[in-house]
């Protein structure tokens, strides 16, 4: 099971981030708008998610560099190990961001708290469902004392 | 932009459903155990992450068919767009799950409420930390009389 796989963008993130060092690192810390492009082939799937106050940005982070193991997170001085921060430097480098929904567009999808760089490849969008994405009395170890 | 990625398993989900059909359709319907088996080489970045009561799992769900752009959700008799439902028959197959953490033993971590299929290639782990993930005041859509 060490075989490649092969994925296939969606679409094309558009956001106000042009260069990695001023992309936020996560939606909470972006007051940004940013476009979700979805390709005309895949509009249809678009469907009922105008429903949704929230959905989860899929994404491959293409200009992420080789992956580290152990790597200083931004909010941190020390070494973690990379699947306890989220960092993109990783072995993978897909990321997911919460995002709001505003308003749809055709095939784009205009969102708030973009939190990801210009010409992002999309790879999915799921609908956020809180009840599915968010468990209860949730401990976040070493970030514990340096998130409010 | 309409390239192909490429991703490679950075370990293996085993679980105990062997059937598609048999596996829970979230984290918040199952009550079972999976063992999460990172691969040697990527081992060392499991550090850190012992801390977390909850990480979020990036899979490659092996077993999904041919995608659909509408597809009837499990929770429903309608046909809605695949990017406002979670059936595992996207453009691409990649499923994220939000799960307990019970415990690590060497390259494995043993978690609770796995909604897997056994054998899931594993294309990443993230830590669940509720200020990134859960925004506040979520709408759901055409779920909203589905889920209590």
């Amino acid at each position: 099971m060490n075989n490649k796989l092969t994925i296939k963008p969606i679409g094309i993130i558009h956001t106000p981030f042009k260069e990695p060092e001023n992309v936020p690192i996560q939606p909470c810390y972006s007051k940004e708008t940013g476009e979700v492009e979805v390709f005309g082939e895949f509009a249809d799937g678009l469907k009922d998610i105008g429903g949704f106050s929230h959905i989860i940005l899929i994404y491959w982070m293409h200009k992420s560099g080789k992956y580290f193991l152990l790597k200083k997170p931004f909010l941190d001085s020390e070494l973690r190990g990379i699947f306890a921060i989220r960092h993109p430097d990783r072995p993978n480098p897909i990321g997911i961001s919460t995002v709001k929904l505003l308003e749809g567009k055709n095939n784009t999808l205009i969102v708030k708290n973009i939190d990801v760089l210009d010409k992002t490849p999309l790879l999915d969008i799921k609908p956020y469902i809180p009840k599915f994405d968010a468990p209860d009395n949730a401990e976040i170890g070493w970030l514990k004392d340096k998130l409010k």
